[in-house]
């Protein structure tokens, strides 16, 4: 991988045309809440129309999404591959790691190859930060490109989609308190989800993690850190359980997996601490008995289903603004 | 696997809704013969309408099939996904081999995610016996769950393409003789084909085999059972060669192919014992000169490729009504 | 692999219909000048009409597209399945290596159980020459074979979009000098376009190769062959430079990739040789420094690009003739 990989500060026009609509989405970070509040109210709209209805004015005809797809998640495949479906676009997937890369050649390559075929959409996933981004910088003009994670770096329609959810079951967000709880360190959903919380001025960010698990910095940008569950979730609003990613986990960060749910994983006592309204989140798949307790996880506080249908919906909405669709067809 | 996959006695309920109508498919067993009927009607339609004007007015448009393929079988695979296309359907194809399963989530997590995401039809393809039939039990009441194969048990699409295979050629079942030959033992088609035919009131149901491969019990159903296959043949309106599925036999059940074709492989003179007009069925793919003579497979009685053509049209019949799709629409 | 795989002298009845027009498409060899120029001209119509605009009448509506990749090639699997979504048409990706030919099943078996399924049209992908031509000599009528590469034989639709891009730059190919360079021993598509250019009356055709890549019989093609890449590279008016095809060569034809670049590769200094406005060809994935420099990669005079999007056009405008679909629908 080539320096430039790594993502660096990113400039705000990159992920916006000069009108400043949403042309790629690479990382919540800097992105204008009122964009953000665009693609709730768009995803709104599709969470309540029915899919036979959407289909009859496909907002997407004629455009092609190509999810590019380096490392493996069928899942969060699924889920663009759907929305895109269910916009009316063609979709080609491409397992790269099967594909052309493995002839030699590079990305940027494999890139402007796909954009010639006329794609219009690059859905990327990869193990490398920035990848994304890189793309993004130097495909043509007429593609958009959407970050499906990248590396510990960010997961921005993860991160939306839980935004969405949470104004969904809580309105506002200034007078929230949200806790997000793990391994914080290896998380670029956490990461998203920070920058996300932070643009719409939720009322108190915090993060509760063992210390190996938090990364530095948190404080600067306003998140209070809780390495003690109980203490962390006092009075919150959301809890938001990320996933133990054993496979990203180097050495021995943690004693044990029974020994980092005795300690943060969230059983029906710890959300006796919260507010008693407080909602359960987790962007999947879960772990049970490591990171939450299956009562938790199937409890009447979880909304961890609801996100997976709103992650449809946002996809849909992120694909539709993207492409200058609207609701009487691609502008 | 958990002991609930274990396939027990299934309450006919299961498969239909309160008003009778097919709600899922796992297994042909105790299926009402009228509904049997109407699914082989609503396949005549298919089979007659070209695919171009099924087009004009597509019947699951706005629905979503996922095809949880868990088992690999690219040719039972590609028959539900064109016959999902045919119909208008999104699809999408989910290895999960290779899938979050990997990533220690449980089977009903992963079906549950799904649902989330709008699927309205799952085709599972297991091996393990009772999967199917377990993921329709714990699904949600908005999706339909068609058993693609699961283990020893049960192939019921398959079993009633052969119906309606057998009723496009020969009318009426009760004046029939059907003979099913081979491997029954491990034959989840088998299985399958004797409920089938035993519900639509055949005349005679007969199996042929060595005796390690007869499994115990199918006097009961009104089978008759014999060992030497001209003896069996004898008179017979139907024959349906079973694969020889070598990847399931354990041990020496068999001395060798070329013994086994002696004795039990379906040759021409085998077929002056049956009656002059008999058709000859395999469910495919066929073992040449291990289960079927080639002149016998590519003969005049064949109706195998028939039967991968009906195939497609009895799996949009069983789509079209468990989504409760009229001819004018989705119901 | 049956010794009929071996393409023989091709009776050019077998790719066209008693009417003369296109039924499969196998090799560019034999084919009328008349037809590839029709091909060429429906490209153009796909190339310049919106894909929104071409959605709203597939011309394949109904119709299902089947690829057959027996070899791996996700960029040209991409290229049939973009091209035939963009008409409308159903598509099912087989990857047969993992499929049913691992059970016992025949080729041709294979094939009969697809086009049962009412397959229209097979895009065939395998290692071996000839793999095509044998599908669509044995298959049903109804179904059009498409070959995407068979061993070292042919790739007719790289070979046609090149000459429709050669087209689109130059006009005439009466005038026009060309030159291939490279592996022209293993390479299928220098075959094809050597056949498509001599068809289309090309003033000149060149081969630059080392003397261990030239097949023998080009002079008999009217080819003149260079072993020096300056000398044949004077005054041509297009250049095609071949993949050097790593994986193909046995043995030590080569001394290393470093001194085939210093020989063959072709750098910015070479195109003082041509034509002024030579264009600058290459099918695709290419070897930055060792067959092609990236300056001239990258450059102006570089189409390399352009043929990846006329080659969606182009096999188009193949899917749309061999279903005999006309503008107003299908025939």
């Amino acid at each position: 991988m080539h320096s430039h990989f790594r993502p660096g500060p990113l400039p705000l026009a990159m992920q916006l045309t000069p009108e400043g609509r949403l042309k790629h989405l690479l990382t919540t970070e800097g992105l204008p809440a009122s964009l953000i509040h665009e693609i709730m109210d768009r995803a709104e709209q599709f969470v309540t129309l029915p899919a036979k209805q959407q289909k009859k004015a496909p907002l997407l005809r004629g455009k092609t999404v190509m999810n590019l797809f380096f490392e493996n998640s069928t899942r969060t495949r699924v889920t663009f591959e759907t929305a895109a479906q269910r916009l009316g676009a063609d979709v080609a997937n491409l397992d790269i790691r099967t594909s052309s890369a493995s002839k030699g050649e590079s990305l940027l390559d494999t890139v402007r190859n796909l954009e010639a075929m006329n794609a219009d959409i690059f859905v990327v996933r990869h193990e490398h930060a920035g990848t994304a981004q890189f793309i993004a910088r130097y495909s043509a003009p007429h593609v958009s490109v959407l970050n499906a994670g990248d590396g510990r770096h960010a997961h921005p329609t993860q991160a939306l989609l839980d935004m969405f959810t949470i104004r969904q079951r809580k309105g506002e967000f200034a007078p929230l308190r949200v806790a997000i709880v793990g391994d914080v360190m290896h998380s670029r959903v956490a990461r998203s989800q920070i920058h996300a919380l932070s643009i719409l001025g939720t009322g108190e960010i915090r993060v509760i993690a063992p210390r190996t698990l938090v990364p530095t910095g948190l404080e600067r940008m306003g998140v209070r850190v809780f390495h003690e569950l109980d203490a962390g979730l006092k009075d919150v609003d959301v809890v938001i359980m990320l996933r133990l990613q054993r496979e990203r986990m180097e050495g021995a960060l943690l004693p044990s997996e029974s020994e980092f749910f005795k300690l943060y994983g969230l059983k029906p006592e710890n959300l006796e601490r919260t507010r008693p309204d407080a909602i359960v989140m987790h962007p999947g798949p879960i772990n049970r008995g490591v990171e939450i307790d299956t009562e938790v996880a199937d409890g009447p506080r979880s909304v961890i289903l609801t996100q997976v249908t709103n992650g449809i919906a946002v996809r849909m909405a992120v694909m539709a603004m993207v492409m200058g669709a609207q609701a009487g067809g691609v502008a």
